[in-house]
């Protein structure tokens, strides 16, 4: 970490050392339940999943009875609803760099993936391109567009390039483009190798084309220092509860001001209308529009509690330090990881060089890694998953990973 | 209340008369933090949104606590939330008396009434036929799918069949049906006025016509005794915030068995899928099938501990009386309401006739709808809702709902 990040922050060299020390980082983590059960227990699924602070599971409860405080359905309430969806589309706005506007509340990942692939106004013939890496849930949006409106999918081999430059993917990607593509969905972390994808130089390709780009961001937000203003990307689909640690049930799209007007809203509701405007949109209830903001995706009622718990978590996690800062420590264990790993004769690392961010995906020789998860968890409590495709296990490394939690794993693993 | 529901009930005549005191619904009521707040207040909003009782608001904390506990992305955890999601269809498909692979959970009335809308295979020239009572949510969807189907939209005149027989309600959507009318988008209760809508022959009239019918249940679900699968409609879609007391952000969707294959599911991800099935969908992932049961119209993660949330509260609710004899108590109530308005000079009830479930809607001459229900939070602590189409104020009764409050709001509003 540079000294100018620190500066930056407003810390003296003195401060960012005690703060980032392992002693403090264990002060920090004493605020996670999940981190400190009663029996040991070494948690790597950050991936599937993230832990929550107490600060974050006590906003959510302290959300749940204020509402019954101020008299549910009230114009209280409504006022304390209102300034919570502003407070919160605020909190994610200011860590993706982005104004508040262009973010619309969902509920998961995959809401805003299909929010963005159903915004298409898809004609039969046109074409949606796919990496060959991306989410099952994510291929069966395609193949449901496909049934709908008669499109066409192609695939582009992405898994192949993960050892390659970026250069690699670019020319995938090129080659893979044709006439009628229309949109292309890619993931910028990806769920099962860990590759990262050069975000900003596909952007540039496919605003060339006019090609939309659509990204599961599912394991890139709360690891990856972002600036989505700067990415060129049309729509960035997120949840809070993997790496932000923050309640399952929460996450965000990010549409691009350029994207905005062309995007067809599909599940909608009063959340997506406002009234006391005329609209070019004469079907629309007489006096409401559209909402000229990230609102035109919403739909209705919500667990709105859930969003002070979203805030917190991401308060709690800039207590400990910025996101550069935690993009360098998930750096620095991963590589430890890695080079610990491909030690172990009978594991085999999926990368051949170590990551930069906190997948570490690996198989076993002549293991089963479903069978090796459930073994590693009923025997150890040590949580990582195994992945259908390609066929491996794969470890999430989180700031709040300690090294002798990584120590725990090698040691367990290299006994198998 | 009849003997024979109580015999059912396996209550003596004694108990059933305890149960249903005036005492013990005080006992009952000391249950929900909103009916007990330090300064005096009366509520009638449920409409709007139930007040939850301290068991489900103690189910969602302990519920986020658990999967803490149990390690978050776990093979434990997971086998937790799959238990909870079968319960919660469990508890759902219970109240509904329909089987609990007919339940889509989903997060709010709206987005069952977008499931179901958008599942229909819409052509060009298709006709949806909407009642001139719907929610402008409702009719927004509407909205959108003519924008992207090009289909027409029609509605029927249901407003003015608000003091006549059953019958009118049938003409009138028999005039409407038209040769291209594939499906009718109506209330089981209306929302403004509180009109009950003959459902049973309604299906049966649609079904004679091959016309599909969805219905917006966010007024009916805890109002009504239920029993759906006698209804013979084919879509019905609720929500857990209002009359059943749960929390924001859980409520579900009904799709009748016959309904359900030529049903398309729209916003999906990996919980509308199945692996390990060989599908005819051959653009689906390999090995994945659609989801045979109501998870077929599921996306994705979920906040799961709303799920015991919205158990709590059915599970309370049942405590004090059963769907008969709550539904009784709304009815007396509500019966008392309408005919002490209608004594005050300056108050025009919407019907003409005391209604039967618990929203009452009536005029004030010569007052701004929505200033009334300003002044009466603000000044007497009395939560009700204005409406604007058509303009009115609306009263919800619930079997929480005591005489006290009723009383404490006519002698108010005798004064305005």
């Amino acid at each position: 970490m540079s000294a100018n990040i620190s500066q930056a922050q407003g810390l003296g060299q003195g401060a960012e050392q005690e703060n980032l020390s392992e002693s403090a980082l264990q002060q920090h983590r004493s605020h996670y339940p999940a981190l400190n059960p009663p029996a040991k227990r070494a948690y790597f699924n950050y991936g599937g999943q993230g832990v929550m602070c107490e600060a974050a599971l006590n906003a959510i409860a302290q959300g749940f009875q204020q509402i019954e405080a101020i008299g549910c359905f009230s114009i209280a309430a409504f006022q304390w609803i209102e300034a919570e969806k502003v407070a919160v589309r605020q909190a994610i706005a200011t860590e993706l760099q982005v104004s508040p506007n262009t973010i619309t509340l969902t509920d998961s990942t995959t809401t805003g993936c299909n929010i963005a692939l159903w915004s298409v106004d898809w004609q039969r013939g046109d074409r949606l391109l796919l990496s060959d890496c991306e989410h099952p849930g994510i291929i069966a949006i395609a193949a449901q567009l496909q049934t709908r409106f008669g499109i066409e999918i192609n695939y582009f081999p992405l898994q192949q390039t993960l050892n390659d430059r970026d250069e690699a993917v670019l020319e995938a990607i090129e080659q893979a483009l044709q006439p009628r593509t229309r949109t292309i969905a890619i993931s910028h972390i990806c769920w099962n190798t860990g590759q990262v994808l050069p975000l900003k130089e596909i952007g540039q390709l496919c605003r060339d084309r006019q090609v939309l780009v659509v990204v599961d961001a599912a394991q890139s937000v709360g690891v990856l220092p972002l600036n989505l203003a700067e990415l060129g990307i049309d729509f960035y689909a997120f949840t809070g509860h993997k790496w932000w640690c923050a309640p399952l049930g929460l996450g965000g799209l990010y549409v691009a001001p350029e994207a905005f007007a062309a995007a067809q809203p599909t599940f909608i509701g009063w959340r997506s209308i406002v009234s006391g405007k005329s609209s070019e949109n004469r079907s629309l209830p007489k006096n409401y529009d559209w909402r000229a903001d990230g609102q035109k995706f919403e739909v209705a009622s919500a667990a709105y509690p859930l969003y002070a718990g979203l805030r917190a978590a991401i308060a709690h996690a800039n207590l400990w330090g910025t996101q550069q800062q935690r993009y360098d420590r998930i750096g620095q264990l991963s590589d430890r990881l890695w080079h610990k790993l491909a030690e172990i004769p009978q594991i085999d690392c999926i990368k051949q060089a170590p990551p930069k961010v906190g997948l570490v995906s690996f198989k076993m020789q002549d293991k089963a890694s479903n069978l090796v998860m459930k073994q590693l968890e009923v025997e150890h409590q040590i949580l990582i998953r195994s992945i259908p495709e390609p066929d491996c296990l794969r470890v999430s490394l989180h700031y709040l990973t300690t090294e002798t939690e990584i120590d725990q794993l090698v040691s367990v693993l290299a006994k198998f």
